[in-house]
């Protein structure tokens, strides 16, 4: 007795969720648990996984089926039909690029990765370049090339690979009304916030502390240890698959939020994935709708929930209990202050929710410029410190704290810069509807409850996996098209009319 | 420009390599890292890889290859000569047992297990017995199938597969003598050992200061922990490859031993992976030679090096350092005699080396008539209480410390336990061998420095990977044939002669 072709695919796919989970762990372990002599010996285990996922993705027995299926697609359930439109989705990305191009990529960013790191070591630019150019040049194929089987075009297709249904057109609406409010929103806070200086918190946190706190809030949040870990590793990161998502932080004993903070990023993640719906879990309507998305609930709980005056409420007590703190600088207030000090920076990942969003918009144009040929590579640094003194009124001593400072470009990922802002943007509207259907919900949290927050991420945002697109998701989870008016006013109530 | 054919199965066997090493680590994490909640995920990601792997392995492209290099074989050197043997090999295993065959027994292993465990918990063997007698079954049919498939009597097939090259008729010669001499000698031991007897070591060693104290005694072996790691799980383990191994092992607080003698079979195993030929490390030819001569190397590290008195001369201070203990039952001489404490007992894993090959040889016998149907399941605990009282004057209780002790069996393992006696065999070949080379062998460890030990190892041993046979091997490093002698005249020497 032999199965629909759908039926067939499901099977297909579950094959190739296995080799997915696998190699997720491989990453993981590469980072958090790997003796560091073992890296060649990784390198090969991920590309022989990853050529076979390749390779099973693209066979010509899945194209085969995926067309008999949508021609007998009557019977299929929504979610079903869904899914093979997702199956579809991601065999035209796999299929679009030729292997060859796929390998010189993986060489050329391979390459580019370890001279970033060394030019942002010596600050020197030159040292990068050849590789960023190399680099520019086979993503500029790799656009084209998705941009004509996808039918969309070139930079669209980037996008679109890493937050499914997302236009140029859509981040240029958004970014254009940041970009509108935001430097005067700026200097408004600046002004305020002079006129009420917040005290430093100075002190050494023992990391294995630090951990200890770190664990007792993901258990109030409700992170299933039975399915999940928290390591640490260089940087912080979530790997995984639903029912298995590893978190990381780092611990700096110099400051007792960097590491908290950091699990509470990834810790979004996690609940995202975590809360992703079981019974399709290892289909592709059962996967995370996208970068914009993914970034959305973890800046959900580390940026609105986890520098709100509730989340202060709660974790005061905790910081004493952990580290004995006392003294008016542990007073509620003046954390809540520290924990949301706004200021004109250089680095992307140190900045605060208000300016963080024209860190975006300057990284969004220029790799635009990059890939269009309008900006040559060698011409990067200079374009990069205008950008920044245009929009942040700061400008970058070297290339280190510059143009070099993210690792994105070098990984040969272009297109991913946005899904930062919109990130963001989508959290601050899911919060504005979130309080609006919940206004006891900064009660709970202050009290350490958070089945609330995620009972109704889990209905509106987790448990709807890949089956809606992200604008048809924040419809119907907010009443309104997506748009960065929430983010706006939401930064314009916190930073102005409720001033810290 | 195409390659010839056995350039390409190089390539083809590079890739399963990469799946061997993949596979590896998702066992390692599983043991020692995973949450406990996400072992279902973790089961479709073994069974997808190794389904693949198995896939790979006997597609008719490389039984094409591999008949075209074997016709073509001239001007290959000596090393791919053997390379394409091991591969013949493998693919022969892979391809003897139909897939169907292959995921029965995964299925009625993996219920057997789950029943092995509740009926060891419940001492009643009645619980285990109908899915042990399923797997018997379908384990009959394989060994027939492997035997036909490779021109060996059934039991053989099975034995060959854990330990290439050797046969029943091997098993047979050797357990023959070691059946001759050992009730007699472990008599004599014990009369000896009355006369003098041990203090007991008492007191509580923190699991933390045993670990130090482990991974000093690693860094003096030499295990290179840019290249692996210790960590603990509930029974010890070796797994990963050349470049990246993975040991474990148990701590016991009321127990100083234990833990670092796990350890130490542990890292011999891991230190005959590492010593591997690395230029063949992703071929056939680059892996160990089997079972016998993998346990040996543990054995040989743990028991014969590991309860020495030159160990004991080096070990001392140690103790001292970390644990501060003091008293006479420390000093090296009650430490020696209570590291080589002979006992009749009923528990294979906690035997020492004089009774210990007894405990393979009951098993031995019971597994072939088990498979022969000579011996029915349900007759099987009586047998086993009977021979134990035969073999070794002690009779189990009940099943629990009976013939459920062992996993072996659940997981369909028949043909493995010899490979521990011919480990113990291979082990005193090798170290008569090697004193007689290395005179000084004995204070070089005295002094802690094993350099002298793996140096010999690496090149008698380690170092061919799976170019020779076993016994091809045994001659060539010990200038005589495989056999019982050495160990016996070790055993005859340490307990009789030199006695403690």
């Amino acid at each position: 007795m032999s199965s629909t072709p759908y039926v067939q695919l499901e099977q297909e796919w579950r094959r190739l969720h296995a080799f997915h989970g696998a190699l997720s762990l491989l990453r993981w372990d590469a980072a958090v648990m790997m003796p560091k002599g073992s890296a060649d010996v990784r390198g090969e285990q991920l590309a022989a996984l990853e050529t076979e996922y390749h390779a099973l993705l693209t066979t010509p027995k899945i194209t085969r089926l995926l067309d008999r299926a949508q021609a007998n697609s009557q019977g299929l359930e929504d979610w079903q039909l869904a899914n093979l439109h997702e199956m579809r989705r991601q065999r035209d990305y796999a299929i679009a690029t030729p292997v060859s191009l796929i390998s010189r990529l993986a060489r050329a960013t391979s390459r580019a990765e370890v001279h970033w790191a060394e030019a942002r070591r010596q600050n020197n630019f030159d040292l990068f370049a050849p590789h960023l150019e190399e680099v520019v040049h086979l993503v500029r194929d790799k656009a084209a090339l998705l941009g004509q089987a996808l039918g969309l075009p070139p930079y669209d297709a980037l996008v679109d690979e890493f937050s499914p249904g997302i236009s140029a057109a859509d981040i240029d609406t958004i970014f254009k009304a940041l970009s509108r409010r935001l430097p005067s929103l700026i200097r408004e806070t600046l002004t305020l916030q002079a006129q009420r200086p917040s005290l430093p918190l100075t002190g050494k946190f023992a990391p294995g502390k630090q951990r200890a706190l770190v664990i007792e809030v993901m258990r109030s949040i409700g992170f299933p240890f039975d399915r999940g870990r928290i390591d640490e590793s260089e940087h912080p990161f979530t790997e995984g698959v639903s029912g298995d998502i590893r978190i990381t932080t780092r611990f700096d004993s110099a400051d007792l939020f960097s590491g908290l903070l950091g699990a509470m990023h990834e810790t979004g993640h996690a609940m995202y994935d975590l809360g992703l719906p079981q019974a399709w879990r290892d289909q592709p309507v059962g996967r995370d709708r996208g970068m914009a998305l993914e970034e959305s609930q973890s800046l959900l709980l580390e940026m609105i929930v986890g520098r709100s005056r509730a989340f202060v409420q709660y974790l005061r007590p905790l910081l004493e209990k952990h580290f004995a703190v006392s003294g008016a600088e542990w007073e509620p207030d003046n954390l809540y202050r520290r924990l949301n000090n706004v200021q004109r920076s250089l680095i992307r990942v140190d900045a605060d929710e208000v300016t963080y969003p024209l860190h975006i918009l300057l990284r969004y144009e220029l790799e635009k410029k990059l890939l269009s040929g309008e900006l040559a590579v060698r011409e990067l640094p200079e374009a990069w410190n205008a950008g920044m003194e245009q929009r942040l009124e700061v400008r970058p001593s070297g290339a280190a704290d510059g143009c070099l400072q993210d690792i994105h470009w070098a990984l040969g990922s272009f297109g991913y810069f946005p899904s930062y802002a919109l990130g963001a943007v989508i959290a601050a509207q899911l919060w504005e509807s979130l309080r609006s259907h919940l206004p006891e919900i900064e009660q709970q949290i202050a009290r350490g409850e958070f089945g609330g927050l995620f009972g109704w991420l889990r209905e509106h945002v987790h448990g709807l996996g890949a089956k809606v697109t992200v604008k048809e998701l924040m419809k119907d989870a907010t009443g309104q098209p997506l748009s960065a008016t929430a983010l706006l006013r939401y930064l314009d109530n916190k930073y102005l009319e409720a001033a810290p």
